[in-house]
């Protein structure tokens, strides 16, 4: 592949599986094994993730962050109850519309602050209850880290849960990133996550190592049976599941996933500082996680995607976004900085 | 993973992935690329496929035979048309309410000769067109091979897909094992399928030696920007593409399909032969790719499974199903077919 | 309008309103209402229908036939249950895909002896329970009287209701045409319907002499909260609602439901008479309500239809309806037996 | 009906049926005649009202606003497309998800000043264009008059005609009270739709004077065939149609749509003149259709709302909705400015 050269910011899902994530596929590649999961080491990984999470709903392997989601609210929802999540979240902006086509499902959207869910923002959405004209909240869904690379503090997620639940709702967490914002908090998977009221999670594999993989993770037995089921009409069940399995028995073994998103957070961090204090960057959201997001002049921007790989975010505002990965490296940093301050001088 | 001696004829997909196929991910493993197919080695391999099957509508790479399947007819119906195929298709059978709750489409199904259709047997089916009370037939599909283990001859396709055509329908190939149907009949992959008339293929791997990965191959243009839309939306685009794509490339290479898809029909052969010979046990399907489907004494099916994985595949006739895989081994067969025969005498 | 002095067999949908129905519909056309059913009179007009069936899980008026078994069909099954029924029913060929569009269902379907479903014919389709690959049963659908004029005993329904009891599964009754079966069966509507085992109803009115309108009927309280929602997000809740109840109202009065019912079986049963004892008429199934099945030579079918409406059943084999309706005539019997024997000593 | 003397202002809705539409059902009701719209009456009706609106698509009589609105959307849109809509809209608000559960399709809500989009808002959500992770803007969607009781001067709804066109989109407009913009502009029906850009048009009878019956106009012949099968798909298909097509003949009739329309409109004037005057009750709407809305003390509107139905619009502010109707009489307005007046002095 002749692009092994080429370097970039453009995602985390743009880098390579992890060393340790491709011995663990190859470690498992012997033998014959029942598909679908109904394998003897499938389902040790599947007690393993439920015990990281306290998870007594079960743990379903899946394909990718969108079936993760999908799969999850489907789960939750009967057709005529909707979902709150922020008007910037991957579902309702970046899901290709499944949703609603697949999933039948109506989002209640809020904007917010920097991609963030507050109780304040939520209630008023709860509206309506009992009226057949309208759809009836049922999931109140938050991506942590958020899509704008901030973090919700465990007592945020603590308040947006007790809120769902008190109009009988569930709280889902995109956790695409997950183990960016437990990496950044200093705490663990569950503690960042179910031991704060999360009901539903999609922990993300993709993003930090592995080739493909996420898990929906359920609090709740009585949706355990739904989601056997919805993976499999969903798309979503893997016939050779051992070789999702493998990929999260190494991503939970010696904290691979601590250990690749701190990475991914400390380069992340890195750049912020290396670009921050270039003239004519404008750092536009606190970094939190592993995404940098500033405005850069778009001449700028347009010669260094010549050299580096990255998204413009916004068109309007010429808001360009960087994404950190696990591999990420100091030198990647470094050169796009340069470039970016070279560029600067060249393109003000 | 213990259960590593573990043999059986459980499944295709119960086998492991082949080393080649492993090596090409492992080749693939450097550098940034973006994610979802806008890397140019997804490209070159897209490029690879499309000319090996002459497909003009363009080539996408999809998580499982579910998800190529559900993508395909969603491309091709709006939702007042449906589906040809025979009631014991995957389709109509496994894929757990897909094709209706995902793509909203009704199946028209019908009984058949060991699994393969005929254009006497679909032909009233293509009925009451522009009655706007019935759902309006669309797309044909079949299974090559078909679940039953059995293929269908090169002239077989051809009529169903003129029939197809003569009334305006597109003919679709489940090919998740085509790789065996064209090996059995001796001819290339597009010999075996867009060559003969099919319009939308399902191209399987998973079941012939890789980790995880189908292949939606287009005849036609018009189908490019649904296909587009429609594998985001039904949950099936990868984000590392380059990763499913070193599987295609892999199994492209020295024709590895074809190497792995013999040797699963040569072991479904030689079972075939051992196990046929043994008084107790009939073989029920005419064996032609690599499945082999036989009664046997209920009993004897219960001593067997103890020993080797296989599934029942018809409770009330006692009719099992054992399936040769790319790694399957002579080994496998003979200590099958012995055990068979012990258990036969044990258990009449 | 020109046409008023057509006739014909065509359907009991292409009769006219009974004049008492109209009158109802005016006798309440004053004053101001709240629209959706949440008016007074409404609500006295479902407690009646509750009353007159024992339905505890409540009485929700829809448009017509197709939405009435859908929204039933919706609010029983998760995405990944299926309906049992006949392949004749109209829920499986005469509803242009609904069940599977709109509601993402899938029918299990089994041939049938005129129509009716037996315990035999279902219990094999009640199969692969908590296989996710497999769709699960979850209702029983029968049409009472049958789309082929044939009618339930009650033991039948019963023996089915049993069934579906037995696996935790419901029994739904597509009532388009129940009064015509009660009427045959000389028992009231709840004695061929809930008293039965039905646990939800399709309660037809416009076959029957309404302009349009037929009833949901739920037996169970769970059942409540769906139809709620269900039907308005199914496209089924009338804004004037009053203008439903009133047609209801109408046909539960001096039991017009009755009268209307056993006028059209009693026109069936004349006219089989009448045409069955003509040379070169072959009845095809047993006349129970108020459908004529015959098998007459195409050349006589088209002579007739251009004198009277009526449809071809079946192009095949000639089969043709004749369907009466509660304001069939004598006369109307006597002209078409006449110019039927009159065309076939012409057309044989 | 012991509720006739009931008045109120809680919708158009809750009126009754005019006099000369139910006199037009009753003039259909005799003869038989084909049902599902396959007589030479609803014919020639459809014909009249493709006349009225220059329509080249076709007519298509359905049951209610919800059907006419979701069968619209379901004949423009491929799964992934997505359709622009103000977020007060009652597609957004109003049709208990049916948009999402029925059509799938996402609505891209905008906020607006009085309910009316404008080309400077609809601008930004055209985006995206080609991006498969994007739902793809097909249709745009108004209401005329819009759910706040505004009206769009022609060249306003032009405007974003041009708009739609020029991004390949079509425009739909919701009618469901387009007789009373058209009688508020003092122009034709067809002068206030199609011929503005309008491609698909809910046109509303139900709150003009019907019992039931929208109509789906269409200017596209390419649309025909889609509306044929997805009406009945969305279950809005009424068998005995010529009763719908009667209406419709009735509403055409002596303009009897304007003079419907016209009198709604002068009693809202009316109301709004007589309680604007009012201390204590503010308008918050341009009153320019037949809804008043306005801001009263809470405990007034409790005390009115013994007297009189109607609808609360927003639980925070106060606002309340008074909704005009062709049956409202000066008596009504009369009687509630004066009962509002005396509400105020107690209850300030």
């Amino acid at each position: 592949m002749s692009s092994s050269a080429r370097r970039g910011f453009a995602s985390d899902n743009a880098a390579t599986i992890h060393p340790e994530v491709l011995q663990a596929i190859s470690a498992v590649n012997a033998g014959h094994a029942f598909g679908y999961g109904h394998d003897a080491y499938t389902r040790e990984v599947e007690d393993r993730l439920a015990t990281e999470f306290g998870a007594d709903g079960g743990v379903f392997l899946v394909f990718n962050g969108s079936g993760a989601n999908v799969v999850c609210l489907r789960s939750a929802c009967r057709p005529w109850e909707a979902v709150i999540c922020a008007d910037t979240s991957h579902l309702n902006v970046d899901e290709g519309g499944a949703p609603e086509a697949i999933a039948g499902l109506k989002l209640l959207t809020s904007s917010t602050e920097q991609g963030k869910l507050t109780p304040a923002l939520v209630r008023p959405l709860i509206s309506r209850l009992g009226d057949e004209h309208a759809v009836q909240p049922r999931v109140l869904s938050l991506a942590q880290a958020t899509e704008l690379g901030t973090v919700y503090a465990p007592a945020e997620v603590q308040a947006l849960g007790a809120l769902a639940h008190e109009h009988g709702m569930l709280l889902h967490m995109d956790g695409a990133r997950l183990s960016n914002a437990a990496a950044a908090l200093g705490i663990g998977l569950r503690e960042a996550s179910t031991a704060l009221g999360v009901d539903l999670l999609s922990f993300g594999g993709t993003k930090n190592g592995l080739l493909a993989g996420e898990a929906v993770i359920a609090m709740r037995p009585e949706l355990s049976e739904p989601l056997l089921y919805l993976r499999k009409q969903s798309l979503q069940l893997a016939s050779k599941m051992r070789f999702l399995a493998a990929q999260f028995d190494a991503l939970l073994t010696d904290s691979l996933w601590l250990r690749n998103a701190r990475h991914a957070n400390a380069m992340a961090a890195r750049l912020a500082d290396a670009v921050g204090a270039v003239p004519g960057v404008e750092i536009t959201r606190p970094v939190q996680a592993n995404a940098v997001f500033a405005i850069v002049p778009p001449a700028a921007t347009q010669a260094l995607q010549e050299q580096f790989d990255f998204y413009t975010w916004e068109e309007g505002s010429g808001e360009v976004r960087w994404m950190c990965s696990w591999d990420t490296t100091e030198e990647d940093v470094e050169a796009f900085a340069s470039a970016l301050a070279q560029s600067l001088l060249v393109n003000r």
